[in-house]
């Protein structure tokens, strides 16, 4: 332990404002949350002697295999906790997981993986260690955006580069269309990606993929008479698919296609360079980082279906997620790499249980919300962990753990800790000691949840607090709404006598994580013309980013208007609807 | 097959009316729902076929221990689905249940295991094999009631006593304060039972059990100078817990004792007695029939907590549940007889989800709703059955399996199928395929769920009608509030046009179910003064069942209220209404 950290850590001992005066952290530190210190005092030293015991066994690994452990990161959408892993949920749900599970069985299994509510915040939380809040990236995407996850953001592919690391990207990445988001501009060595979510990706009204439309599409309508604006919605415009190598500018992948053929045929394809992407990192002996987020989700009818869900979440896990897994396995095990490589296997949030597609089947786990909210129905998704050799089997591991850790436990893994950036606040932990020495090892007993660009709740162990809240009797008037997550894990019945000696210290946790960002403020996103670097890039959509000739008239600069966005006023309290 | 079901079934081939048209089932056949019906007429040979079978190995497991199996159906108060045997569902609550699970595993754990909404309803339904709205038990009791269980009913014991069982009652028992409805007049030859629900058994406001107390106690009030009538509420008169051998009085225990400790004592005592009962049973060579329903439920603060659970759901378990199964496999273990014995382990009915007692942690499980809810959280319950050699282990049975269908499936096990009265619909099924085939060889795939004395809900398959609903565009406005349980588990999105074909279908069995009333007509509970058969009956209790003196001189009897009491309006809608 060095000065630097002695000095903060009695600094945050004193008073709240101290937290201020403390000395930056080095340039060789971490700087955690305001919170993290709290328990670090705690707990630091226990900390420090079972680190001791985690690098031996980290270094005997690494003796064995001549290498650092690969670590793939494989994440879809919109499922709770017990989607997988969980027999029983599965037969009530109608469906099963045979793979999956088995990868749970053989692993760790998760309660309590926290996750952003949605998929933006997700995604960049997943990639930078940090709360969406911190990079301006709440807010979810649809086209066409002007603005994406900027350059100034550090992601594990930067990280886990600089240690010798390949690093390869291959699915759904909904972070923004501009050229600066694009995933071989932000550090992966190789990318494919499908920019936006899946109905926008699949931007079709007719035939097969009738069930995914949302929006406008003017070609159900008889000739309008009276429009006069054709670049209202420039559809014809939409990039869905996108490939790129460092270095090099990204090519679109079937040219704008809305066909289900293509929307389908790319998660085939995805599946087919990340396993090649795998099999060629470990026969040039290089260790390798993968995030590989599948795009396809229920939302299609199927016309031969393998599940009882008519909402077809199982549709999914078997014709995508399962198959992937599978298949990931098989190769690892080929490869004779399967015990010197890690896979967090994971949901990127909530079901969408609010205004799902029809019979999209998206109901809620044990939580109650899903998708967008910040009851934990929104944020605690299924996730497992799978390392033959290293992670005990069976496992059910009930400590909080938060997408965020995944960044700092992986560069640890990696021997990469020394190339996560010091300069800002990175909310991951370290959780080497929960994967490797089991429940209860866990490093985090906190959490700030964000809906949209506001907080809305704290958790602290097994209790949390809800900032805001539509019930009249709750936080809106200024009562302490504090939950018991193990008693009441609806968060139904605030415990309002039981939580009066709990308010207080809720709004210690809340003002520290408040000062702290004095400090390190929070970011915005990029904005931009979207499209741009795109090599092959089709006139519909040059002309986004590129207004054509007869918009150069205007008494105004056409693309002026992308500076103006982040002034429109957000309503927030949307954000902090939970349905039944 | 005989020629009666066969005239049966064609006359159900035709229409409706023809189920009353078709001769009355004779002397030697159970008269069941007439949904039953339709379904035994699509499967009945291939069933035919399976039960040959199915008797074949009966008949060797009897063969083998000279004597047919032994029954115990355990049964506790309000836990769902998953609430043991879903080891991440526990994780996520704060307990543990290691012996319960360990019973799911080496049994079959049932992901659809309906129940009544509510415990006297759901004890009616278990003993009796028929809905409570058949027996007129369909409402929860609160002391002093001068209600119970009728004589008329046909309890299991009474069936299986036909058979040569030797039969006991240990528990609580929710059935009235009647003498009709004491245990050891119902057919059992050995009873202790506390007669109502666990706050009035611990009728107390002081001290330990302060986290109890619900009602009226004036002993906290100053002395009352507007106080007119003594009789209003009579506290000091309540009975808790009787006992009694059948043909003898019965027998109160611990004199109407408030105490808690007398509470704690209860389930204890009730364990010694259950296991002694089998013990000399089973050492007379005699098989037995069990019905162990313990009391003890979380209301109680502990002062040397167990589990994370603030609520203790999990301290339930722990001090009650666990050691009363582990002692019930070990006792059976010792005697020899656990190859010969099925343990049927269940909940009576959802989470007491709307209003319980503070910080009893009596959360949803996956389904919405709880206790006294017609959605799937009311009628679903954690449930398990253990039958070593006879049912494969580490099975979830997604097959819907209905409480009542145990008192048939008893029957028939215990070769006494011919001794279930023949003069009444039994609702119960034979599900002796699904026990000893397993997943899928189940027998039913419909359920009426009644909330009071009204049907609220209608489930074929797995789609479900609701009847009733607050949601003005659902079944209140005449359009159809079809739900699809794989789907939407919850039940929050009705099917509406997906549904559109599912009202006439779903009307046809609702007319079926009324129409077959007709001939067998609903019954009512027993109206009777309370307390009267107690050999060791106190003053104050005598003096409910026989006013004092000074009530003679009234210008009416009175006890004549009594009869009044069933002309009571009673407001089916709060029965309706669904939380969270």
């Amino acid at each position: 332990m060095n000065q630097t950290i002695t000095a903060r850590r009695s600094g945050l001992g004193c008073a709240l404002a101290s937290v201020l005066c403390a000395s930056a952290a080095s340039a060789a530190e971490i700087v955690h949350d305001a919170e993290y210190y709290i328990i670090e005092a705690q707990n630091g030293k226990e900390w420090a002697v079972e680190d001791g015991q985690l690098d031996k066994k980290l270094a005997e690994l690494r003796k064995k295999f001549d290498a650092p452990p690969n670590i793939i990161h494989y994440m879809w959408d919109d499922q709770p906790v017990m989607a997988f892993g969980d027999p029983m949920f599965q037969q009530i749900r109608g469906y099963k997981t045979p793979v999956l599970n088995k990868l749970a069985e053989e692993g760790m299994l998760f309660s309590r993986m926290c996750t952003e509510p949605g998929c933006t915040p997700s995604r960049s939380a997943s990639l930078t260690g940090q709360l969406a809040i911190r990079t301006g990236t709440w807010e979810i995407g649809f086209p066409i955006e002007y603005t994406g996850f900027a350059a100034e953001n550090v992601t594990m592919a930067e990280v886990l580069s600089q240690a010798g690391y390949a690093t390869g990207f291959f699915g759904k990445l909904h972070l923004g269309d501009t050229e600066e988001s694009y995933m071989h501009n932000q550090g992966f060595d190789e990318a494919f990606w499908a920019i936006y979510n899946q109905v926008t990706s699949l931007y079709n009204n007719i035939g097969e993929g009738a069930n995914a439309i949302i929006g406008l599409k003017e070609g159900l309508l008889a000739e309008n008479p009276y429009k006069r604006d054709d670049t209202f919605i420039q559809d014809e415009a939409l990039v869905f698919y996108l490939e790129g190598k460092k270095g090099e500018q990204a090519k679109e992948w079937r040219n704008g296609s809305k066909e289900l053929k293509d929307y389908k045929d790319f998660d085939i394809e995805a599946r087919k360079r990340a396993l090649s992407f795998i099999r060629t990192s470990a026969e040039a002996k290089k260790p390798f980082y993968v995030a590989w987020w599948p795009l396809w989700i229920s939302f299609i009818a199927e016309p031969n279906k393998t599940t009882l869900q008519r909402g077809m979440v199982g549709e999914e896990y078997g014709r995508v997620i399962e198959p992937d897994i599978a298949e990931l396995r098989k190769t690892l095990e080929e490869l004779g790499i399967a015990e010197n490589t890690l896979i967090v296997a994971m949901a990127d949030n909530g079901p969408m249980t609010h205004n799902p597609p029809a019979g999209a089947g998206l109901g809620e786990g044990p939580f109650r919300g899903g998708k967008g909210d910040f009851t934990e129905g929104g944020v605690r998704v299924c996730a497992a962990a799978l390392w033959p050799g290293m992670i005990e089997p069976g496992q059910i591991a009930a400590d909080m753990i938060h997408q965020t850790d995944l960044f700092t436990t992986f560069a640890r893994l990696a021997g990469a800790t020394e190339h996560i950036p010091t300069d800002r606040i990175i909310d991951g932990i370290d959780q080497t000691a929960l994967l490797l020495n089991g429940d209860t090892h866990g490093r985090r007993d906190y959490n700030f949840i964000y809906a949209g660009p506001n907080l809305a709740a704290t958790v602290k162990d097994h209790y949390k607090m809800h900032w805001v809240s539509k019930d009249p009797s709750q936080a809106a008037a200024g009562i302490t709404a504090v939950f018991d997550l193990y008693n009441d894990h609806r968060e139904v019945n605030p415990i309002v006598v039981g939580g009066f000696h709990m308010k207080e210290p809720f709004k210690r946790m809340r003002a520290r994580h408040a000062l702290w960002k004095e400090k390190y403020p929070d970011r915005h996103h990029k904005r931009a013309p979207s499209y741009t670097g795109i090599s092959n890039a089709r006139p519909e959509t040059i002309a986004v980013s590129q207004p054509p000739e007869a918009m150069k008239n205007l008494p105004y600069d056409v693309l002026d208007f992308i500076k103006k966005l982040d002034d429109l006023p957000y309503d927030g309290g949307d954000s902090s609807s939970v349905g039944h």
